[in-house]
């Protein structure tokens, strides 16, 4: 396996990861009178980390029709906005109650758990502040394309429904009655596919692409997303077998259904190579060696070490 | 002083009422599948309740610029929507901490924590989704400046903001520093008075109305909802007070400064009787005669009982 992106996506990743952190930095309120508490936790919550996954999506369909990356960016800003406010909400303690996040103390310890919940709300507000703006597309018929399909991806058929559904597996495992695979597979296409569906299709949206473009970048964002979260399992699998007297990983232990233990190790993984190369050669069949940034970073959410 | 509405304004109330409650059960997701308790949750924290201001002053200003109903209810829908998403987050433990809202058991007690911070933020989306859609209005060029005007309101700079200020405003008090006048008027201003403002602008929105159009309705909705807010705190002191052995109200009681407290009693009634005036006159030179029932709502929010 690949332990590292290749030259090219590494590039792509440091460039735009850098460009969507300054977009961030100027869209987000600056910290400033009465609000500078809220104002700050909002910036702790979406400034600074991650692998920008959704950003890279974002931008990176978009050149794929030419569109310029001062709008791709701020498509991009709002959408690491929606996914910073569902992670500050996913480690309160009414959920799954998590103390650190991408190295740091989560939102509710560094701060507290009112200013987490307040600075999830004004981030999901913000998101779409950012979207129904002219700089974001001259048509207002991009903007309001684009703040539907964020608020159905992120609403409650997509992201916030994927996640009441995972609160209330955990009460299934508890009751003898875990997830199969179709179910585990419908959780995570809501609680992290929609999102990332939409980062893809955001960029077909902004470039104002053909429908059968559209669908093929949402396609394969869906075969992306899966592989992706198989991927996770997988880490988490080998991670934790590698420590003394662990032989499964949190999310098991946890009592969470896995793919890995839906699946098996060995069809688990086969079963990522099958969703990344799909994507690929979608990608390929329709864009050509212009979409190689896209094609190699669904061959990384798979090889990745971490 | 009135204790009722005029037949005028309680016919409109009533219906306007009823019709943004089938605006809500109609747009609002299905309670099926997986998400059946989260779809629950949404129910339960949007339908049946409360006195509707808001709806009733999007459909009133939108009847000004002869808006049909279809479009205008689905514009009150969504910001009643956004209202009861923030009573849910602001009822949470971790917040105002309430167990009883409109007469029933909150969202996080009747269900549970979570579910109530995942209503809200489902209601968020969904407020948005209804927005940018063909069925409220066929320009997108009106359906994104609907949606940047809710975002703006219920954002940091508008409604979690003021929310925010609201928490650090305890702390003050509970220092010895509490809140002057302005401040507790910029709260106000943020907490209720920007979703209040929306909703009389979100009718001129609609009906695509002239800019001095837009800002009489938008001016006329700043005062109605400060004397909303003096109103409210006159009703806690009066109502306080006839209790045996209890002089203040609990705003008072918690520490909270309060319009009455800052400005005293006969002071806080002619201010709150001032703005009513300004704002009804407003309208009055603007729209004449057809926005009495804006007139009497203006009326009636400083002369209720409750």
């Amino acid at each position: 396996m690949n332990e590292q992106p290749s030259p090219a996506l590494a590039a792509a990743m440091q460039e735009v990861g850098a460009a969507v952190e300054a977009a961030l930095d100027r869209l987000l309120p600056a910290v400033e009178g009465a609000t500078e508490k809220l104002d700050r936790a909002m910036r702790y919550a979406s400034l600074g980390g991650g692998k920008r996954l959704r950003a890279l999506l974002a931008v990176a369909s978009a050149d794929l029709f030419g569109v310029p990356r001062e709008r791709s960016l701020r498509v991009a800003a709002a959408i690491e906005m929606l996914h910073g406010y569902s992670l500050v909400h996913d480690d309160l303690p009414c959920m799954d109650d998590d103390d650190l996040r991408r190295g740091k103390p989560t939102v509710h310890r560094a701060f507290d758990e009112a200013s987490a919940v307040l600075a999830g709300d004004g981030l999901q507000a913000q998101a779409f502040l950012v979207l129904a703006d002219p700089a974001t597309h001259a048509d207002a018929g991009v903007q309001a394309a684009l703040v539907a399909g964020l608020a159905l991806a992120a609403g409650p058929r997509g992201m916030v429904g994927g996640q009441a559904i995972d609160l209330a597996a955990v009460a299934r495992c508890e009751a003898g009655l875990p997830l199969g695979y179709e179910e585990i597979a419908d959780l995570q296409a809501r609680k992290t596919g929609a999102l990332i569906c939409f980062s893809a299709e955001a960029g077909a949206i902004l470039g104002q692409a053909k429908p059968a473009e559209r669908a093929v970048l949402r396609d394969y964002a869906a075969e992306l997303g899966l592989a992706f979260q198989i991927a996770d399992d997988l880490l988490d699998h080998e991670g934790s077998a590698a420590e003394v007297g662990k032989a499964v990983g949190k999310d098991a232990a946890a009592g969470k259904a896995t793919f890995v233990g839906l699946l098996g190790l060995e069809p688990a993984r086969a079963k990522a190579r099958a969703l990344t190369n799909s994507a690929k050669n979608r990608l390929a069949s329709q864009f050509g060696p212009r979409s190689m940034v896209l094609q190699e970073l669904a061959e990384f959410v798979i090889t990745r070490r971490s």
